[in-house]
């Protein structure tokens, strides 16, 4: 087994045998609770209420929830309702069904009384490889970080969106990978940070990288396009939850403005995701299926009252009419590159170079 | 005097002779809260606190600002101190400005006795030529939408962005006066609503067409592009605080990223303002200044708890790093028209069609 040891104090997801503990992210980034799983109904959860989130911890979460489920009950109907419920929790990462399937795969040809010991196994070799893969992307995202600082001789200001950092991952994230790295060289970099509402996901990347002691300005997704206007970033660099054949990418939703913008000022806009994050199955990105949340995201807001309690408030009365897409599709066109642990891939290569 | 009762059961200001009634925004959408100003240095306040806010109104309110000044003391050194401390409050919208020179060149000649009546005088005659102004681009705009409707012969989506409705201006509104218009013509439509964040003003333009009877729909700032990607939206329609001479337009944080998707999309987008933003003085957006607000808009959300009291919370610590600029420049390119008093006005023909 890799060693998955992150640079970081926390862990997002490890096990202990029978229970799964997580970092319960919605208490971020006011509190650092540990949550204790040991059920198939609590791994649902933790996914549907975001606890855990990002494409790749889902994927991990997904394939520890089969893990505790088979604790539980791991007779082919109990496999069956693990595959089916957790498979159900959220539409759009493509590493959900990918870790699932894998999971079916893994277990089905194995009589139930095995089924157990060989799902964690499996679990701890997806979280395995997650780290190893978010390892690479890091390294070769770093030489991109590196090329820019040569070539512009000052700070690099890189801009993402949502949180594709380590808290999305099992470890060292995606498009916070390079960033990392960088950092870690001793490139002067800074990061700029947007809120991402409704669920607000860049206070995670800010903290990540307040933690971490990188520097970093939070804005409000409006201000993207000024910050890019005003050239203050060399490069975007955003995660991915699906990638279609033909290189159009499904991320959180905001990232297609960012990608416009982006190109409108001229400044590159990679996606970082691993290779197992393009779904060969959708043609394009139409074909992706998009999660609607419920509009109470929008409603209502969670922080601290001035006591220091963690409390939530009303924006807005619980009547009015709202909608809440969690995820947009960027156009390939706009994509320069994918920044995936074989290398970086221009969208349209996608095929010829990873299709499998 | 014109007559400036607009269509809704409030007024966004008013005199009753030495006091002025505004409206406050910053208790929307929760109360309907009036607020009673005598003094210079509460006019100065409700500008900066944004218990008014909108570019024609913060204009109307300079006025009277100058007004209830003019009651303290009417000599010399009082104007002068007026229209600083009025001046310094905001720097982005045009109006402040424009306002402020119309009162000094009115009063500036006057005896100071003489000076208060004419100032009431003045601001009166600014808040009915808005009211007037709006009235217009209001028909102006229903044009359009009529032309739309016939073509598309369905319901028709139009997206906004901030507040340009009528808690924007003295009445009608800006970019929602003719969305009032086509409503009341009886064409179907539909508005799509985003939060803009920090500020959440978009919350503001959501009451005001709930207390209409419009169909809209909320959504994140980050759901714009997406929407339009959709085909739900067949004109995008905002206001501006300033437009440069070229047609560069500044408005609320977030516009040019509307503008970006709506390109994309090939949606038209339009800016709806007066004559009087267009600043001839500005030769491009480049000059317009970008007013940079508090960081802590970002750090702290304002609402309701569950109790119905009004609360703030805080939705990350205080030592976060944030950047609050609170306009950006939407480039003459990506705008179809300029929706004003006398017509509809393509950017590059400002100069031509409108300069004095």
């Amino acid at each position: 087994m890799l060693d998955v040891t992150p640079t970081h104090a926390f862990r997002t997801i490890r096990d202990e045998g029978d229970v799964v503990v997580i970092l319960d992210q919605t208490e971020l980034p006011h509190r650092v609770v540990e949550r204790r799983l040991s059920t198939l109904e609590e791994a649902v959860r933790a996914i549907r209420s975001m606890q855990v989130r990002g494409a790749p911890l889902i994927g991990a979460m997904a394939a520890y929830g089969v893990a505790l489920a088979m604790n539980e009950d791991p007779s082919d109907a109990g496999l069956t309702r693990a595959l089916e419920s957790l498979g159900a929790t959220r539409p759009t990462a493509v590493n959900l069904g990918w870790a699932l399937a894998h999971m079916q795969v893994q277990l089905s040809q194995l009589a139930p009384e095995d089924r157990s010991r060989a799902a964690l196994h499996e679990a701890r070799a997806i979280c395995a490889e997650d780290a190893a893969i978010n390892h690479a992307i890091g390294e070769i995202g770093l030489a991109l970080i590196e090329r820019l600082a040569r070539e512009k001789q000052r700070r690099i200001g890189v801009m993402t969106h949502c949180n594709a950092g380590w808290l999305a991952t099992v470890a060292y994230g995606t498009a916070l990978a390079p960033v990392y790295a960088a950092h870690a060289a001793g490139i002067p970099i800074h990061v700029v940070v947007s809120e991402t509402r409704p669920r607000n996901q860049g206070l995670l990347t800010e903290w990540e990288l307040r933690q971490t002691g990188i520097p970093y300005t939070l804005i409000a997704d409006n201000a993207a396009g000024h910050f890019l206007q005003r050239g203050e970033v060399d490069l975007v660099l955003v995660g991915a939850d699906r990638i279609a054949a033909n290189g159009d990418a499904a991320n959180k939703i905001g990232t297609y403005l960012k990608a416009l913008a982006a190109h409108d000022s001229g400044v590159p806009f990679y996606v970082a995701a691993p290779v197992s994050t393009v779904d060969f199955g959708c043609a394009r990105g139409h074909d992706i299926p998009i999660e609607e949340r419920d509009p109470d995201e929008l409603r209502i807001a969670a922080g601290l009252d001035f006591a220091g309690k963690p409390v939530r408030i009303a924006l807005v009365p619980p009547e009015v009419s709202a909608a809440n897409p969690a995820f947009d599709v960027t156009p390939a066109h706009l994509i320069r590159g994918i920044v995936c642990e074989r290398g970086v891939v221009r969208p349209q290569d996608l095929r010829s170079q990873i299709a499998p």
